[in-house]
């Protein structure tokens, strides 16, 4: 007896068959005894057809107009998922973001949840019936349909499980957990039965796209256990959770997974005097351009001046590498390099906390293989570096290897 | 200068280029200096592709999530509309029916308004914007999402145009107005310049499936100047307002038009005891069963007993035939007999009621050309014959020459 929020994606609902496997799913769930509300996105493709409409009458279609356009993908899921669950005799009821009501901020295409009235849905729960809801979107104060932006449907179940203080999040997805890494690279990888918020932000804003990381962050504020668990398959999952209820579950590992991201690109302004202002200098025509930076470096060089080096995405390096000789002619710098051919690998870990030397160690398994490093930043939990992108499998597989990630710790 | 509230059918908003010409058509009077509102349909194929989508899940889906569902058709056009009216300069926004809002009673699929609050369309008018609404829906108190029942776009425009008391509501369709008769069958059949809400009320209960019968009611109900007009070609359309109003701007003809209905079949029986209630013994079972009963004829047979002669739709032909052959053997009636080889043709204008004299010259006009009449139903504005079902095409045109409705009166 529990009460659980399910998320499911729009692969889990992309079709009327899918649906009706889900229906079966959460009337399981309701089965066993669970109160449940269920949190669906559009049909997979549904998002798309309706932004290639929009873009048919104006390709930089955006705004309130947009949200909605977009929100009627949802709004078709709850409506067929609660008629698939009272067909089977579950009593059930949809609601739209405005309805429950979910009320954001008026930022529209990408708004934040202020607050979520659960009247309505307590009441629905206390006379048993699943409550089915509307991802992605909510209503501003002045009753303006927002949405969350992409991946919002996440925020929206743990921001319900916040507002209900749900015993579990449960987002339903194509993959049935969270990895030590991606096993498309090291077969051995293995599913975590549980890692922390902190790790997953990490291993998410890595490019480990299980879950949106605002979802994650939502969960790790308001202190509510997220789990992924696989639409098509049985089992556990990965809970995620606060450091503590982790550690109370398992002895903690040194190092929980392995992280990569193949769309990085490197670029390095040589010979900058070390000024106080020269950072922002540097990068401020950077982000005027739209251009997100990654990792940040600095080195203080042997002449007295620095070196400047920063990742961006691999599709921005060609406006950013333009930008920053600009930049470097009036700043008289020595000299502007870059690389599009590397990558980012990061061993996350709350374990590094307490834990001295997993750094050394990581850079000996890469020197081992002969891996050079061009770049290290590092964080508490985290430790990450640049190498070429040739390396990248090899490195993930001796790092995998060297921390023993394929036996349980 | 004037408030006008338009509504624009599923065909008119069939596509992305339609929704363009509608964008240009609406800017078009809006630079004329006139404040608008615009009502839209689903794009024509979306509400069925909805529906389909229902039905492979529930067969006899109904209800509420029925219209949860439905209702995201309209949604998806306003929002490409207003899109639309954006990209051409024209400040506008677009509304749900629930955030208008259109409070309807609570009965799911075919719900009947009940309030409008306008205060955010004039908000929105006084600033200079153009309203784009969803029609078919509303909410009801509670907030749950209701749709009017097919058609009820027309009655959505209406209504809005009755609560902020446009000058005219504006029908856009794919007929460019009301004809005297329908012009697949006489040719020179012309369309009026106007026309009384009596009149227009009876020609689209007899099959002229221009406007839904619902919205001339709330017109005539509120005094809404109605005009129809094609989305496809220019002109003046056809005027539908109170006989005052259609008196002072032509001389009122004796006869508008021809309306005719292939749908019916005719059912007798005779032979039964003249007494109290037997029209409720008679008709109670087809209603049981379902059945929508049309004209209704009793005579006073001969041998002091009755005969009972009415119509159905053909497609209940059938079952209201063996209904009421266990109806006749209950009353000891003499014989049942039916016909669904039958038509119904019927002769509108609000002038019957001044002038003598049109029913026997229509009984004239029929007899010249050999037509048997089989039966005869009349009301003020309205005299109807069922005829054989060959002679429809030849009472019609015989009609439309014999009271010269092809010259302007």
């Amino acid at each position: 007896m529990a009460l659980l929020v399910q998320k499911y994606g729009g692969t889990s609902v992309g079709s009327i068959e899918r649906i009706e496997a889900v229906a079966d799913k959460v009337g399981a769930y309701r089965d066993q005894g669970n109160d449940m509300v269920v949190v669906v996105s559009a049909m997979s493709g549904e998002t798309n057809r309706l932004i290639e409409l929009a873009r048919q009458i104006d390709p930089k279609a955006r705004g309130r107009e947009l949200d909605v356009l977009l929100t009627t993908g949802e709004q078709v899921t709850i409506a067929l998922l609660t008629m698939a669950l009272e067909k089977r005799g579950y009593p059930a009821r949809s609601y739209t973001g405005g309805q429950v009501k979910i009320v954001t901020d008026s930022a529209h295409n990408k708004a934040r949840i202020k607050s979520i009235n659960h009247e309505k849905i307590v009441g629905d729960l206390n006379n048993g019936k699943i409550v089915v809801v509307a991802g992605f979107q909510g209503v501003d104060e002045f009753d303006n349909i927002t949405t969350l932006g992409r991946g919002g449907s996440d925020t929206t179940g743990v921001a319900l499980a916040a507002a209900l203080k749900a015993d579990e999040c449960q987002i339903f997805t194509d993959v049935d957990g969270v990895y030590t890494t991606d096993p498309r690279v090291e077969p051995e990888a293995r599913r975590l039965d549980s890692i922390t918020f902190e790790e997953m932000l990490e291993m998410a804003s890595l490019g480990s796209k299980v879950l949106q990381i605002r979802a994650v962050e939502f969960a790790q504020k308001y202190k509510v256990p997220l789990r992924v668990l696989s639409s098509f398959t049985e089992g556990e999952g990965t809970l995620i959770t606060t450091e503590y209820g982790a550690e109370k579950t398992v002895e903690q590992a040194l190092v929980s997974g392995i992280a990569f991201n193949r769309d990085e690109a490197q670029l390095t302004i040589a010979g900058v005097s070390d000024t106080p202002g020269i950072a922002y200098q540097i990068l401020g025509p950077i982000s005027d351009a739209n251009i997100e930076v990654d990792m940040i470096v600095q080195n203080v060089s042997a002449e007295g001046d620095t070196d400047f080096t920063f990742t961006v995405h691999r599709n921005d390096f060609e406006t950013a590498f333009a930008s920053l000789k600009e930049t470097a002619k009036k700043l008289k710098a020595r000299e502007v390099t870059g690389n599009n051919r590397i990558v980012k690998l990061s061993l996350v870990g709350v374990g590094m906390r307490s834990h001295a030397g997993i750094a050394s160690r990581m850079f000996q398994i890469l020197a081992n293989e002969g891996i050079n490093i061009q770049m290290i930043s590092t964080s508490e939990i985290k430790i990450s570096v640049v190498i070429d992108e040739k390396y990248l499998e090899l490195g993930v597989r001796a790092l995998h290897e060297g921390f023993d990630l394929k036996t349980e710790s």
